[in-house]
């Protein structure tokens, strides 16, 4: 039997019945994967390969230069919870997440089942980011500690419950992951967001999306800073990804977005289903964009706005930015150049929610990063 | 001296010095118009002819069929107020405003100085459609003429207050002119709305946009139901247009959209000042969308949406909507297919904003409309 999209190697590889739910209703995709990379990664599945090898289509050759050294030992994942509404007026995640609370059945695999949850409840209902202050910067010792009191932001209080629920964060009981589904008005395709290179198993699920949702590139964002807490919803759990796809502006449901979003979970899924059914994934090397800092728009002396991102950087993320090539463009005329002294590549450009953090872009260094290999305990 | 942007023709045949200003910021524009254009209109209004003439540039086919009976006459336009942020979070019409505000020059004609200011002030400071109710839903009677209550909507207070300085509505002592500057997520370009077809002076604005302003098509929206009151800021005034301009996020400046509504205002502005120097604009024939009514999202029971807007859907803007073409797709797969029993044309689809009013899109027919000439008393 002929597979008619790109998701049917992973269930070819994988053989567990569950995988083929997960393929029936990706039949609804809008924009099939090239058929060679299908045909290619059967190639290789087909070759009367072990598991080992069918799983690490697109990654041989960086398996050969990361070395041979034994894969590291995680225990599998059990309990897995999936987070839309984090900024409640991020479409993709809260309708998805509605959809799955109403028919779940997208979420369950042999060895265990996600549990879809909306984080930010009154934002989801009001369709706003917040109503107090970003859910997804409270989830720090500070805030998770802190003792309830009547004027405290709502999100404050969620955050407590969300962290009793899935957390406490950094205790044995916490979730073993956590998914957050995001979106973005800037042109971020489908971007994946952890904290560092460091989260091994996150790394491998990355590098697992890449290489079977062959629709985009899936570029890796890493996103915290040296020596800065985790503070996003996901930490709560041992460990976790967020998923960021734009451009979407708030409060809009694009249809091709929320497909690509529960196709990623999908594959994303199926990655955890092979690593807990004792699947053997070997080292790799891969490229990440690390975030290195923050750029603010151009001001007027009373703190208002006096540019705006210029039109050839505007939808430019992932993209290099050089020096001299122009950034803002004043509403006086003329334009602004970046003066730094190396290449960057810029994301979240022009994202709607960071103008109020004073973020026009953020700035990031692409690296390339030698992963262990990995496999259950 | 050859004109470098498709404004110079204007310039030219107004003869005005205040045109050169505007021409000259222009020049800042990302697109020129296309150089066919341009030169015909030149030809046009150096072909010797009279000023009538000139100005009639992309009208004289129109102006034969629409017959030859005398202009009808109107007062001269002395007062005239360009609002901004009557959506807070609708970011070309709220920086602009804000420019305008720091530096009118651009507002500036001969005859006339148009007034900017920033209509719903909390929303936005807050960046947000608005605080308590639609401001551009509450320009009707029944609000304006309510006694001030200490729980109403600020927006109520806001439109009374707007309505004092810029109106009252319906009196002798209202501005004769209101322009009101829009954003919208949907795909509707630059767009031209008014009430209806029976306000003249609007009309002939829209009219020379359209011939003068060549860089996109201009459609022009007419949102009136019948038997419906005015209800949206411009009608506070004796006559007035909004632009519409879109994609653009809620909460996002584009660069090239900010281009767009600042040259279509200069565009409006030139007519005014050419309306009341005395030229005589022609009759003309010209094509309309006029709504027909509005089409919500597929629900639940519960009356949560079960369904986005198609992909196919998506993006088509006053393009022609046939019966049996598809318009929903449920998150349960599937599609749901237009079932009018004739061709219309969509407009607003998948705006943010109209989630919360239950327009999935707004249903349009395209008609052709015949204007009589117009010229000053």
């Amino acid at each position: 039997m002929a597979p008619s999209t790109w998701s049917q190697p992973t269930s070819h590889c994988a053989q567990g019945p569950q995988h083929v739910i997960t393929a029936s209703w990706l039949l609804t995709l809008t924009t099939p994967a090239p058929k060679e990379a299908w045909q290619w990664q059967q190639q290789q599945c087909d070759d009367g390969g072990s598991r080992i090898q069918a799983l690490s289509c697109g990654g041989l050759r960086s398996r050969a230069a990361a070395g041979m050294a034994a894969p590291r030992r995680l225990k599998p994942l059990h309990r897995v919870a999936v987070s839309g509404g984090t900024h409640g007026n991020e479409m993709s995640g809260v309708y998805l997440v509605k959809h799955w609370l109403r028919d779940p059945t997208e979420l369950r695999r042999g060895s265990f089942a996600a549990t879809p949850f909306l984080s930010n409840l009154r934002a989801v209902e009001k369709c706003v980011r917040y109503v107090g202050r970003d859910l997804n910067r409270t989830f720090t010792a500070e805030f998770l500690s802190s003792a309830e009191t009547e004027d405290e932001p709502y999100e404050v209080g969620r955050a407590r419950e969300i962290n009793q629920t899935y957390g406490p964060k950094g205790s044995a009981q916490a979730f073993d992951f956590m998914f957050d589904l995001h979106n973005t008005t800037a042109n971020m395709g489908t971007c994946l967001i952890m904290d560092s290179e460091e989260s091994l198993l996150p790394m491998h699920m990355c590098h697992y999306i890449q290489t079977h949702y062959t629709q985009s590139s899936c570029p890796i964002y890493l996103y915290k800073l040296p020596g800065e807490e985790s503070y996003s919803i996901d930490s709560v759990a041992k460990t976790g990804l967020a998923l960021e796809l734009g451009p979407q502006p708030q409060g809009v449901l694009k249809a091709n977005l929320f497909a690509e979003m529960r196709a990623l979970m999908a594959c994303a899924l199926d990655f955890i289903e092979l690593f807990n059914t004792g699947t053997v994934f070997p080292a790799f090397k891969t490229e990440a964009y690390k975030i290195t800092g923050r750029v603010d728009y151009p001001r007027y002396p009373d703190g208002e706005i006096s540019a705006m991102v210029h039109p050839k950087l505007q939808d430019k993320d992932f993209l290099p930015l050089n020096p001299e090539d122009p950034i803002f463009q004043p509403f006086s005329g003329e334009e602004i150049l970046y003066e730094g002294d190396s290449t960057i590549y810029p994301a979240f450009i022009n994202e709607a929610a960071y103008y109020e953090k004073k973020v026009a872009f953020v700035k990031m260094e692409k690296r390339t990063f030698s992963i262990p290999g990995l496999q259950r305990e």
